[in-house]
Formats: structure tokens, C-alpha cells, sequence
């Protein structure tokens, strides 16, 4: 292998890896590695995880010396595990350019994963056949987007190609709305559900605040956030330094929630404003640490239960314990994809980190994650670097105790210093008859060398 | 009084009053009315009900002749009643241009109704102290933003001046997201409602198509509208004419559901797609015609069943009878104020209209309600009407059976044609921060001259 000091990195190494600066040309300059590239998508959808394969694919054409094709993987190792290749070549740079405002994830996502712990003998075919697939297209530069889990997969293909001594530059690209990655200043997908979401509390506050007089109510928002409340958290923003304004409560999965302290709250509120405006993280727990809002009856792929109603629960208190009219907004999947009013600060960045991943990639770095470093506080700027694999699958980042007011109803001043910049600048998405315009992949697929999958 | 053949017209007229067109010379130039002007909002808030107040007080400052003070009722007719007045000349005329893409209702909203039929004793003092808050203000010119109940008000505020022989120019102002009123092409405030939610659709289409292989599933997007389906309709904008795309269903609650036809639908899009996505109005009904959602343990002010759960209902039938993974989104108060996504064209009737009922009042109109009118199809042109209050209240205008397609499923092409103008144009709302920058109003208080209120 002509870069196993890059493959064997120990765990925790961290490297500042700045865009801007020029190539090092102790790894840069004698990269011999030559083939193609797969760039894949996986887990939930945000609304700029195509922006980070946008950088992928500019960046990759920039590389003519290294990358020879570019192919994209439709519904991540799911697809690539049934030769579901695509060629990215032929797409307009248009369309590529579009794929910055283009929500979903434009080749398709899965949930399937690599089942080490659960069916080793099924994984250990899935990696064969992903190595099988891997060498029939010469691929040697792999980037993978997604969150905890895609990136526990992406650890896995590294650490396997390491042992096959199958040469591949494989490094992972951050992207979750739930920001709970560690060993990242914040996740490319979270700065737009929080512009969204915070605009969405504003907006609602000035509908209820109307409504005040004589139609007094509690409105209950619930959003995404199973284990960590980032994105309830970030509603904070809607307030913009004021006291009174919305959201005047934030239930975040992190703090047990105390039903009687909770209720005070609200009438507390109603009775001085005449309405309150309460933002539940959908993975709020009560007093003995089960989420409120679970229908146990009901699992996910992951065989989580499905949390359908911690607004619906929440509610049901507040009408039940209160007599006051509720009313409850579910955002839902709608905040994860809203790309028509994205941040283009997270635009940026999840583009950056697709050309970053290339740049290390091409540099000879494998095994890592892009991440995205705080340059600067004020004026706030961004650059990239890239932790070991390693370190970063299956850990999910809470927000600091430390980051949340003491009555435990708001995070503090400096969460708010740390989310604001995220949600700077507008997208301004192009509109056809007055909707959105997204792009259009034509997904010309790469013919198939090998028999299918059993 | 000097307009009397004006204040007693005949129910069903209907005239066209374009906006552009000279001033009326046999009915302007005589005008010799003089006295305050009071503009109120009731009902639920629009994304553009503002809009509309700001074309009230910008056409009121065109006729310095007739209009002395603009003054806001706070509250609509529960504040007016309170005298709660504030001075409209003492804002900002930047504040006042920001109006119009600020949403919730700037000067406040009421549910209170002045109950003619329920409690004729309340309403008599009602109509009394109006007239006494008229008087001691010298409001000769009212104007009332609101839906079917709000035009009663004002029909009933109309007649009573005519019964009181107090000279007053009244004219209704259209509002309402639902698109239910009467003799008007469409409501100010549809046209938004309809563009945030089928962007909304599109983007959820993006994201549900992207996780399709391994991970399909049966979304559920619950949107307003109780008695008219015109909200959920409006979705069908979403798919772009594609017949494979977004919303695959669209349930109204004109149509009564058949549960079975219902789940057929569902598992031969999932079969063939991969994921169905539904849009339910949120009155949607059963084959017995209840309200699927209704919780009619919880009433609102209306004495109305509170809605909460269309789509979890309908997820539950999905999930149970096909066992199919659902997810639900319910808008609810987010897609009535989504105003940082609202329809320029929308924006721009809202404010014509608030002009057009100056005009008309100026020129010696009341008992009217200004109307859109579609001027020309296409290029698609609006003027604005002006229709009997009378005719207006309380009637609720439903989807023509015609515009729906045979299999009941989704809206046909003249439905299309009919609603896709009213999305056109982006407002491109001013941002502070990343978020939305919404109208202040000082609301300096008039002050008051009669007792407090019974």
C-alpha cells in the first residue's frame, strides 16, 4: 500500500484540514493512486446532503490525474451492494449545481446496514460482495454521507480494505440534521432546520400572539430529536434576544421532563401573555425517562419505537391538567427537506465538505471524516478538518449541560452565540410557476460486470 | 344621508370595480363625507391578512378630503367594543410597507361574535356601545378584514348604521386561507397557504423517494380546511402534471372516504413507487360523513370540535390493515403564516384589495365586500369587485363537483388551471440574522372617551 501510514492512523487524530491552504505536498504531490470514484448517500435525507455531493463531483474534476470516472452508488451500500451504479459524467453541470438546493438525497439513501455485531456471517458476504463490486469498477476513492451510522458502515469498508489490502481512499462526509456527531463544530443539515424551524416558531408567534385576546392557547411544535435536542434548541433563535418572545418553553429529550414544574410554566405564561409557545423535541422523556411521545407498538427499521405523539401527549396534559385550548404542529419530515428556505451558511459548508473530503482523498487521508472547524467566532468563519472514522461511528453528541439556562426551560447565551451563524444567508432557491425548482438526475446507469446478488 | 341608494342595495349585486379605472365622477367627486377611518381584523390570521391593512392605509392617505385619522381597532370587534383604538398615522410608513409580508394579524384577531340569534340581548348593547365607540371617534369609514363570520359582523355593523341613520361607509375586506367565500374568484391568503404546501410536498416527495428501496412508507400530510377542501386540493400543484409524483392521493372533505378503495390506493402506489403520499384535508371524512379526526371530547370557541387528528387516525387505518410504515406531518398554524414563503401574487391581491375597499367607500360604497375577479386567464389578470355583504355571510363556498377527477383521488385540470396563477412570485421577505424581519407597530393608543365597557 503506498499510503498505509494514512490507513493505520491511530484513533482521536485530528487534523485541521483547510480548504483554502495549498495542497501538502509531502502526501499530495506523489499520489500514484489511480480509478474511480463512488460517492454514496445514506440514513435520513437533509435538505444539503446533495450540496455535499455536488462538492464531491466539482471537486472530483479537478483531480483528472487520479479519478478516471465518477460514478454515483443509488440508495447507498443497499444499492451498491446490487451494482446499482451511476454515471455521474453525464449529468449537466447544471443539474450538479442544482443539487445545492435540491433536498432528499438525489442517488437515493438506505437504511440497510452492515450487520457486524447481529449476523456476522452476513456481513462478512455483504463485505465480499461490496469488495467484488468495488474491484470490478476499479473504484479507489469512495465518500460516503451520513450520520452515526453510515459512518460506523464507512469505518468498517476502511478497516476491511485496510485488511484486504485493497487500495481505497475512504472518508466520510458529515450530514444530519440531529448535529450529534462528535468530534465536529456542527453537522452540514442542521444550520437549515433550525432556519426553518425558528422562522416556523416566529411565524406562529405572530399568528397566536393575535389571537391572544379573547382565543388565548397553548401551541405545542413538535420537532425532530430523539436522543439529543439540537434542533429544539435551535428555536431559540425565534426569540431574537427577547424575553416574551417565542418560544417561551424548549423540552429537550436531554432534561426528564417534570410534569408540575412544566404546567406552572405554562399557565405562568398564558396567564401573563395570553398564549405560550412550547417547542418539544420528539424525544422528550418524562420523569422516569421514557419518551412521552412512543407507540411502543411500533418499531422502526432500527427497531426503535416509533415516536408519532409527544405534541399529541403533551397536549393532552395541558388541556386535561390546565382546561386550556392546545393546538400542535407536527413538522415532521417537512423540516428535514425544506430546502426552499435553507441556510446558505449550511450550503456552503456541506459543499465544502464534499471538496474537502476529495482534497484529502487525493492527498492520500483515509479513514476520516470531514469536519467542520470554528475558524472564527466573530465575524464567523468555517474550516474543514477530518477525525478518525473510528472515534466518530455509533457516538451521539448531547448538548452541554452547561449550555442550558438553570431552570432548564431555554438553552443560554452561549448556545446561541454557538447556533446563530449557522443559519446566516439565504438560499433564494429558482422558482418555476411559482414552486421550487430541484434538479433532475438522469441516473445513467453503469453497466453491471457481475452476476446478482444472492 | 347622502349615499343612501348605495347603503341599501339590492342582495346579489355584484359589480365590478377595477382597481385601475378613473375614479367613478358620479360618485367620487360628490363625496362630502368626512371623518375618521377605522380598519380591524378577525378571524384566523392569513400570510397576507397585513398585506391587505397596509393597502387600507396607504390608498386612506390618497384622500386627505374624506379621511382625517386612520385609526386600528385592536382585536377586531372585541377591542372596538373595548375602544381599544390605536393611531395608524403614528406608525412608520416603512413599518406599514413591511405589513405586507409580515403575518398573524398585525392589529390583533378576535373569535367573538356579536351573537344576533343567541343572545339578541348581548347584541343589542354590542351594537349600542359600536355605534357609541363610532360616534365619540367619529369613524365614518369601517373596514373589516375577515372570513363567512367576520362579513356577518360587518353586514349586521352596516345595516345597523342604516337603521341608525348614522352616515358610515362599510366595506369587507376578504380573508381566509380555506378559499370558502362566496362571489369572489378566490380568497386573499389561498395563494399562499397553497404555494408553502405543496413546496412542502414537493420537498417531502424528495426525501420519502430517496429512502423508497429499503425503507418505503405511507406518508400523511394533514393540511387546514374543514368544510372545503380547497387547501388540500391546491397541493395537486406539487406534482407539476406528472402523474407519478406527489400528492398520489389527495383526500377532501367534500368527498366522503371509502376505507377500502382508500388502502387500495395507497398499496398500489407504495407497490409500484415505493412510498405514497397522501394529503388529508383535516375534516376529511368517513363513509358515515364524521369527521375522522374530530376529538369531540374538546370543542373550540365556535363550540366546533377540535381537529387534532386526521392523519394520525389515518395512519393508524395504513399502518394497521396494510402494515406499512407511516409517517405524519401536520401543519396546522405553521401553513396559514408561512409568510417568509408567500405568494408575491397573493401579497399583491391582498394589498389591492385593501385599496379597492378604500376606493369604493371613498366614492360612497358600503354594505359591499371588495372581490377578486379574474380579469384575464392567461396571461392570468385580476381586478378587484365588490359584492353585497349580505350574499357573503356565512355561506361556504365548496370545490365544484366537476373539478374533481372521476376516481375522486386528485383535482383535474380545471381545478389546476384555476389555482396554479394564485402561487406565482416569490416575496423574497427581508431577512435580520437569518430570519425573517417582521412589521412592529408602536400601536400608540387613542385616547379614550367613554367609559369602560359593561
Amino acid at each position: 500500500m503506498a499510503d498505509s501510514e494514512d490507513q493505520s492512523q491511530p484513533a482521536g487524530e485530528r487534523l485541521i484540514y483547510d480548504l483554502n491552504a495549498a495542497p501538502d505536498p509531502a502526501s499530495g504531490s506523489g499520489n500514484d493512486l489511480v480509478g474511480n470514484l463512488l460517492v454514496a448517500q445514506s440514513g435520513g435525507p437533509t435538505a444539503v446532503i446533495n450540496a455535499s455531493v455536488a462538492g464531491v463531483i466539482q471537486e472530483a474534476g479537478r483531480h483528472l490525474d487520479n479519478i478516471e470516472e465518477i460514478y454515483g452508488g443509488l440508495n447507498g451500500i443497499y444499492g451498491i451492494l446490487h451494482e446499482n451504479l451511476i454515471d455521474l459524467n453525464e449529468e449537466k453541470a447544471r443539474s450538479i449545481e442544482e443539487l445545492k438546493h435540491t433536498p432528499g438525497a438525489a442517488l437515493g439513501t438506505c437504511r440497510y446496514k452492515v450487520q457486524f455485531q447481529k449476523n456476522p456471517e452476513q456481513a462478512a458476504k455483504d463485505m465480499d460482495r461490496l469488495f467484488e463490486v468495488f474491484e470490478a469498477h476499479n473504484i479507489r476513492y469512495f465518500f460516503y454521507a451520513g450520520g452515526n451510522d453510515s459512518q460506523d458502515t464507512n469505518n468498517k469498508v476502511h478497516l476491511e480494505a485496510q485488511k484486504r489490502g485493497y487500495e481505497l481512499r475512504c472518508i466520510g462526509v458529515p450530514k444530519t440534521i440531529d448535529n450529534d456527531l462528535p468530534h465536529t463544530d456542527h453537522t452540514p443539515g442542521y444550520g437549515s432546520v433550525v432556519k426553518y424551524n425558528a422562522t416556523t416558531v416566529m411565524e406562529i408567534a405572530c399568528d397566536a400572539s393575535s389571537m391572544a385576546t379573547d382565543d388565548g392557547a397553548c401551541f405545542i411544535i413538535e420537532v425532530m430529536g430523539r436522543a439529543a435536542g439540537w434542533i429544539a434548541a435551535g428555536t431559540v433563535l425565534a426569540k431574537e434576544g427577547k424575553e416574551d418572545n417565542a418560544p417561551h418553553i424548549i423540552l429537550l429529550p436531554e432534561i426528564h421532563l417534570n410534569e408540575e414544574r412544566f404546567l406552572a410554566k405554562v399557565k405562568e405564561t398564558t396567564d401573563r401573555l395570553g398564549y405560550c409557545i412550547v417547542v418539544a423535541g420528539e424525544g422528550v422523556k418524562d420523569a422516569e425517562g421514557h419518551e412521552i411521545g412512543a407507540d411502543k407498538t411500533r418499531l422502526d427499521s432500527f427497531g426503535h419505537p416509533v415516536l408519532s405523539g409527544a405534541s399529541e401527549t403533551l397536549a393532552e396534559v395541558v388541556h386535561g391538567k390546565l382546561n386550556l385550548k392546545t393546538r400542535t404542529v407536527k413538522l415532521g419530515y417537512a423540516q428535514r427537506c425544506a430546502a426552499h428556505y435553507a441556510s446558505q451558511t449550511d450550503i456552503d459548508e456541506a459543499v465544502a465538505c464534499g471538496v474537502a473530503a476529495v482534497k484529502a482523498a487525493v492527498e492520500g487521508k483515509s479513514g476520516f471524516m470531514v469536519t467542520l472547524e470554528r475558524a472564527s467566532k466573530k465575524p464567523y468563519e468555517f474550516t474543514t478538518g477530518l477525525h478518525t472514522l473510528g472515534d466518530i461511528a455509533l457516538v451521539e453528541r448531547t448538548i452541554p449541560d452547561d449550555w442550558i439556562s438553570e431552570d432548564g426551560w431555554l438553552p443560554n447565551q452561549q448556545f446561541i452565540d454557538y447556533v446563530a451563524p449557522l443559519i446566516e444567508g439565504d438560499a433564494n432557491v429558482p422558482t418555476d410557476n411559482g414552486l421550487p425548482h430541484f434538479a433532475q438526475l438522469n441516473k445513467v446507469p453503469v453497466d453491471k460486470k457481475l452476476p446478482p446478488r444472492d
